[in-house]
Order: C-alpha cells, then structure tokens, then sequence
C-alpha cells in the first residue's frame, strides 16, 4: 500500500488559490517529498500526515518555485522532534544550494544527508523499502524526473522452505524479507519465498519537454504525475522555448508509457481552470486526471 | 494620506491560516514592504495593491520567517515589469544574506540596492518622501525596529511670498516642495510655505524585548505595529528566554511612547485566537487592536 497527496499543482509562482508544485508519498510508516517551493510547508500541514517522517525530499531543479521552501520546512521539521538524519536528492550543485538556502536557518536538530544525482550514473535509492529511480529530463536548467518503485516480494512457499531445509521457527523472519542466522548458518528470505510479485510504481515528471527516454521511465506506473503546463496546442511554441509540456503531450507519454493513470500538475499561473482544457488530454489518454491541491490517492497491490 | 496593511500575523511559521507577520505601506503611489518570510509575495497578492510599486523592503532581522519569502518575491516582482532599483534595507549582513537566498533566482531585470543600517548611524533613509528611521532593538540576533515618517509642508501663505519677492508664475511648483531657478536666482518652498505641520507617522518593533529607547523611538506615532508573542503575563519567563514580548509589555510601551492607536502582531503559533487575551492589552492601552491577516487603514492629515 502506498498513499500519494499532491500538495500543489502551480508552475511559477504561488497563488493564494494554488500552492505551487509538490508531491508527498507515504508509505511503511515513513514519507518522501518531492520537491519544496514556497508555501509548501503551509499545505503540508493541510495534509496532516505530519512532518517527523519525511525520510528524504526529492528536489527536480533548483527553480525556485521547486526548491525556495527549504529552509522554512527543515525548520518546521526541526520543530516536530525529528532527530534521524534527513536525505536530500536532487541534481549536481544541490550541496551548495542547500547552504545557501539554508544560510538563515539555524541548527538543525538533525543531520542532512545530501544525495548529488547525476545523468550518467544508473544508481537507484533505497529509502525505506521503496526504490527511487532518476531520469534526465529536458528542462532549460538540469532537471530530474524520479519513479518510486514499492517492491513486493513472492508469496510464502512452504514446499520450498521444507526442501531447502529452513527451520521453521525462523520462517516468520525470511517471510519479512530478514536474513536469518541461526545454529551458525545462513538462511535468506527467497529459501522460502516464491517468485517476486507486481509492486507499485509511482513516477513524476515535472518541468520537461517530452523525451523518448521518459517513456520507458514511466513504464507500467500505477500512478504517472506528470506537467501540463498549457492546456491547449497552440500554446506549442511557447511549450518549446519554455521548455515545459502541452496536456496532449502529456497524454502521448501516458499512453505509449503504459501507465494506469496520469495525474496533471504544474499550470501557468495564466490557466485558471485546467479542468476547461482536459478533453485535449482524455482524447489522447483516457485515464487522465487533472490534478487539484490535496488530492488523494492510496494505490493497493494487485490481489 | 497612508495607507497601511498588515500582510500576516504569524511569528515562528507560516499557518494555513495565518500568513507570517510582514506589512505594506503605501503612500505618494509608492509601497515599502516590512520584512518577507515564507508566503508573503501571496499574501501580498490578495492585498490588490500590485508588486511593481515597492520601493523598499525593510527587513528587520534574518531569522528564516522575516526573509525566507525574499528570492519568490523578487522574482514576482520581476514578473510585474519593474526596471527600476529596488532597495533593501536590513541589519549588517544583508548582503551575503540576500546573495545566498537569491542564489536560485536567475537574473532580475531590475538592480538591488542594499543598505546595511547600524546601531552607531543615526541615519534616516527618505523613500520618495518618507522618511524611515531604525532602531536597534533587544533579539537573540540583531533586529532592527523601523519608523516611517511622511512629513507635511507648512501652508502656502501669501503674505510671505509677496514679502519675499517670490514672482506669482513660479508659485505653485514652490507649494509642491520643488526648489526653482528663475530668471537667474534661486527660490526655495520655505520662502512661500508657512510652518511645516504635523505629519503621519507609524513605527514597527517585532521581534523584541520590550526596551527604553523604545518609548522615545514611537512617540506620537499615529499607528504602532508591535509584537506581541504571548497573551499571558505567565508566559513572561518564557518571552523573557526567547526575547518576546507579552501584550501587557507592547500596551506599556505603545501607552508611555504616547501613539494613537497600536496593532499587536507576530502572535506564537500555540495562540489560536488572539482576541481571547485582548483584555490584558486594553487594560493598559486602549486603543490596542489585535492584527489580523490583511487588516487595512488609512491614515490622513490632521485636518
């Protein structure tokens, strides 16, 4: 299981009727945010999920309509008694953005752990049980997109457990996923585990033009957060020297990537009401949403 | 005439429903903003008043809820067309602050004029007719409290014009205040204008004990924006600690500084209704009003 809010979904600048673009996912107890602009701390609270459990925050690009509400969250996250270290992944530069920002914040009560993403590595991160993906994406300054893949391992196999031979007082521990020790030997969970079964994917692309590569990236997500800056198709050229996405580019990326649903997010201050423009998105994509602040969604594994 | 809004009310954190404490001052067609912590360019939008006509932002210290908001805001600013030099006033220091957080902020179409003010000056700073003094106050790092002063020219008096052989033609551009050579001599407004009269005056003190040089530092304001953190005088050890005030302590100050009315501010998140503790201020000083997000007034002349 895996609850996903969008705290915002404006581009640019925040508006007192649209917190600026951001994404918050829970899951096992713990949090990921993905991405902080101004304000974003101020929604967060709406959500009421809390702040002591964000275990890292994902930064896209350092715009500061992605990144300027660092210093006022890790402030607040301060405040809510967190002691563990706080990962921070974002794009090459990010340690010295983050002293900068962070200039007029005084001491935290806990370690930063600062993650410097690159294109040419093919890392992926562990947080928590969940695996953070990162792709390049297509922005005027170096922007990351990133998937986080909820991994689900194979039913509990007794046949395979009695063959190879697992104590059964130590099942309990393999089933979870424990490496177990026991009477000097070393028994690993998939001795009595099945084959791997289908996870949850979530993927979120903001600020970008369409590349080729993402729609391998989005590749069956349950759920595909993605930019639509401009609702409609003559806003093309001006989607180009921006470099940001048309709905209907968006919903081409949906559709070839395989994804169950796309969830629209990031709009020019100019589009009031993106819900006016989402049949340029459903003709191309069915199960396009288009995205509202505090929108809601837990994502439950197949069966 | 002035005009004055309070932008937020909040001390410590930006709340979803209370926006950081911060004001606008708008007088001459121009506006000075007070101090900018997260969120503030939003509040700001609901005000109306646009962004294009601030001249000056006073920052009174640097702790992240007074100028975390300042790399959005000069960005919105930006976007609103301003060419012209924006200036920044604030504590030494001001420049490396104002470097680190607009490290995220590509170029702005407009220049920054930072002024660095210091307990030792006695300087004011004149603002396209106001007049802005500065006051250091008692915070656990330095703060400043501000006073803006519009002044008002004596009456046009004849009799004094004629007297000193001032030509009728070049009357009036000399009622406006403007100095004007004539046929080879210079005339001064004195040399029309009567006694200067009483002119409007409102002083802001956050974040701060409650301090002597105070008293002097407000006196006759027409307006008061004060802090007050906590409502109780049980909370004194506490505001005494984290260099607050309580209500009691600002209506004090805002009755021996002798000002017309005080606005209390920068009230502790814990506080959810301000007005409840508003007896504990009126007891002391009267005219006390508790702030509130986008509380607006304008202030005229005597008669």
């Amino acid at each position: 299981m895996l609850d996903i809010c969008l705290l915002g979904t404006g581009g640019m600048m925040p508006l007192p009727d649209r917190w600026l673009t951001s994404a918050l996912i829970r899951f096992n107890g713990k949090m990921i945010l993905v991405d902080c602009g101004e304000g974003t701390q101020i929604t967060l609270r709406n959500v009421e999920w809390g702040f002591k459990s964000i275990e890292a925050i994902c930064i896209t690009h350092f715009h500061a309509d992605h990144v300027a509400g660092l210093p006022g969250l890790l402030l607040t996250i301060g405040n809510s008694g967190r002691e563990e270290t706080l990962k921070i992944i974002g794009p090459r530069g990010l340690k010295k953005v983050v002293e900068c920002l962070t200039y007029i914040s005084p001491q935290l009560p806990f370690e930063l752990e600062l993650i410097e993403v690159d294109d040419c590595d093919n890392r992926s991160i562990d947080i928590n049980g969940i695996s953070i993906e990162y792709i390049l994406l297509d922005h005027n300054i170096t922007c990351f997109g990133y998937s986080f893949s909820l991994k689900r391992p194979g039913k509990f196999d007794v046949d395979k457990a009695n063959k190879s031979g697992v104590p059964q007082r130590i099942w309990s521990k393999l089933q979870k996923g424990e490496e177990v020790i026991y009477e000097g030997k070393i028994y690993k969970p998939d001795m009595v585990l099945g084959e791997a079964r289908r996870g949850l994917k979530v993927s979120y692309c903001t600020d970008t033009r369409p590349t080729e590569a993402m729609v391998d990236f989005i590749n069956e997500s349950d759920l595909f957060v993605c930019e639509g800056m401009y609702g409609t198709d003559d806003k093309l050229k001006k989607a180009i020297e921006k470099k940001h996405m048309l709905f209907s580019e968006a919903s081409q990326l949906a559709l070839r990537g395989n994804v169950k649903e796309m969830w629209l997010t990031h709009f020019s201050p100019s589009i009031t009401s993106p819900e006016e423009f989402i049949d340029s998105a459903v003709s191309i994509f069915k199960n396009t949403v288009i995205g509202q602040d505090l929108m809601k969604k837990t994502l439950r594994f197949d069966d």
